[in-house]
């Protein structure tokens, strides 16, 4: 049977492109993560990424105008998104030329206004190790689950906060860890095989949590791309498997009452926001 | 002998409490990440943190304004950060009375006379699943990472892009995770025990490696106060050992040009974008 191939995307080199500045006084987290959303607005543009992370005096700002610099010169017009507190690094980085996009700074006055107070000049290491109770819970999350990860381990999942379900490949551990590492949430996930689904019930080792329990689900020939990736032409690759298994599991989920995702248009952060919201596990 | 306890942060009960709520049409996670980095400028309050996603419709919006006026009377005056395309949610937002700070409107106008071209009404989900390449680029990132932490598997250290070594407990593991979900980076890492320091090279299994290698080191107490918490008054925790380790350890690392830095102040997020830094695996 032919499996269509997973599609890639088209070249874009017949786009306009133009550079992409993600500067920071610090990680660069934020500034990529809200400047590659605006970015995604515009797609009939083909932008050049760089993240240049940790430039907190005038001289780091004299190597990134360099850079800017040069990219003009290719032809590559800039466009620089900086989240840096110090207004002189900011003053120096609009010297270069280069339209400067300050994602910070008009923000931080709206709520200097809206608070009444100034904002720090020490602080605003958001992604510093902050509140170190915070930090501890989310390194012991991403242990339970490296532990708890494709069933291999049954212990402790009492305090789970979430035990995701699903057949091999519908996206269980990149989700798992994604919520583990970011929200510091105990997650385990289980494998359902089709040992599972002979019975009406959750398997034993899991129905006693079933409040705890999320499916996932996707569709036979996303599931059937996926396994082909990891054991081609396979039975367990094979659209007739993959089709059995995913209307067995959905059957299962709504038999027990288990809510229930299909992953096969969802990012990993998208799933982790719906389980969350699903179990009501983000105030 | 005393090992200090961990610190938790003060009671902030003293401070002015304030409502912060992140509302976003997808996610949440940008809106989440800029909103938090802003508050960050502002230690002085106490923010109560709600994050609302998929907020897509009037109605949603008309759920979310109910949840801002209850916070607006019970005393905590709510600040709405707002990461919505659609100009009539952010109406009926603005029409709550609380204070909306809109993370998108502003620099989206900043973009499009930049570009000279208008803002796509249909995209914008940058937390999607995006280009496919680049997804099971990352989803192949976590099963690599998982497969090779703590030196469980030698198998295919030729294709990883990082090699983590470090004495235990000193964070490989959620860094590891961190560089895998989020950069599509393959990382394995790798303990360095007792049995490693006799000899003055790296351990045989990464010493063909070198140039893929990074340590980690912390501070003899951070490293005894985590074992503690792992095995309580244990040789292992014991500020004498950690002293030792963490001394060979950062030894190991200069005698073989191993570029390290030490973890005991760092997040995980510090950390990755070091490491990419360092070893130019960020463009």
């Amino acid at each position: 049977m032919d499996i269509p191939k997973l599609v890639e995307p088209t070249s874009r080199t017949d786009l306009r492109t133009r550079a992409a500045y993600f500067v920071s006084d610090s990680t660069g987290i934020t500034a990529e993560t809200l400047g590659s959303a605006l970015l995604a607005n515009f797609p009939s543009v083909n932008f050049r990424r760089h993240t240049i992370p940790f430039v907190d005096t005038a001289a780091g700002a004299q190597r990134v105008i360099g850079e800017i610099q040069r990219a003009a010169s290719e032809g590559n017009e800039p466009i620089v998104f900086a989240t840096v507190k110090s207004a002189e690094i900011l003053r120096e980085l609009n010297s270069s030329g280069a339209v400067v996009i300050d994602l910070l700074g008009g923000h931080l006055r709206e709520l200097e206004a809206s608070l009444g107070t100034t904002a720090s000049e020490q602080l605003g290491q958001y992604h510093g190790v902050g509140d170190i109770g915070r930090y501890f819970a989310r390194m012991r999350a991403v242990e339970y689950a490296i532990e708890h990860d494709d069933g291999q381990s049954m212990r402790a999942l009492d305090i789970a906060d979430i035990i995701i379900i699903a057949p091999s490949r519908c996206g269980k551990t990149p989700t798992t860890m994604y919520l583990a590492l970011q929200y510091g949430l105990l997650v385990a996930n289980y494998p359902l095989t089709d040992d599972d689904f002979p019975s009406d019930g959750l398997p034993s080792t899991v129905a006693r949590y079933v409040e705890k329990c999320f499916g996932l689900t996707t569709t036979p020939l996303r599931l059937s791309q996926v396994r082909h990736e990891r054991r081609p032409d396979s039975t367990y690759s094979s659209l007739a498997q993959c089709t059995l298994e995913l209307r067995r599991a959905e059957d299962l989920y709504r038999r027990n009452r288990v809510p229930f995702l299909n992953s096969s248009t969802k990012s990993v952060e998208e799933m982790s926001a719906v389980i969350m919201q699903s179990m009501r596990l983000r105030s």
